[in-house]
């Protein structure tokens, strides 16, 4: 079912430094930030060969990373994103499997304005996985 | 300086549930279980598209995992690892940038028989970070 890695995401404190790190010590291309006001980020892409890291950081009152950053002030891996072909097919498929899936169950537009759900990470090896319709 | 997403490291109290979990409901193409004993861990791959995710349970009296995996007993991310063509050059060039790299700065021989080095979490984002000479 799941196709291609499509980002991990890495939440920070603050994009600038973290783009800093990896523009600077780790060399790679590394977009400006664009903050999606509707999912509480502010992002700047990682552009790698064959995939992207996505940090993250968190933006207004109701950010839903904003915990995961209060927890972890250094940063860390937040999540993994995988493509999928059909995500309502994806989505029925998990639930008759007993996975859990986040939320109504119903897709909502992600950051990429593409149809995106997330599953419970203690379902899936303690990571929270997000899918997206590719 | 750093290429591809070489994989994605979750580790798991046993990679032989974790594998149903990729296997099963996530419909992922799975290898079969390796122990690299010299490394601690018993190893299988997820095979996506672009990259594969290393699914690793420790293995032995001195798994580098265990202490992670005793905190996360649902399993966690625990490192990314990113290709670089020459780890020494990779190496000095992160040093001179303040970074810090892990153990005695020499570059081991990794599980999949190539130099590696391990970066210092709080230096890149709160992520370990493993580089492979690719």
């Amino acid at each position: 079912m799941i196709g291609r890695l499509n980002h991990v995401a890495i939440a920070v404190d603050s994009v600038e430094k973290a783009s800093a790190v990896y523009r600077g010590a780790l060399g790679a291309k590394v977009s400006e930030p664009e903050t999606v006001a509707e999912h509480g980020v502010t992002v700047v892409f990682v552009e790698l060969p064959n995939t992207k890291i996505e940090l993250l950081e968190p933006y207004g009152e109701n950010s839903p990373i904003a915990g995961f950053v209060a927890k972890n002030p250094a940063g860390g891996i937040h999540h993994v994103c995988y493509e999928v072909d059909d995500i309502l097919a994806a989505r029925d498929q998990l639930k008759a499997s007993g996975a859990r899936v986040l939320g109504d169950g119903e897709p909502r537009i992600g950051a990429h304005g593409k149809p995106v759900l997330f599953l419970h990470p203690k379902d899936f090896c303690g990571t929270l996985v997000e899918l997206e319709q590719a």
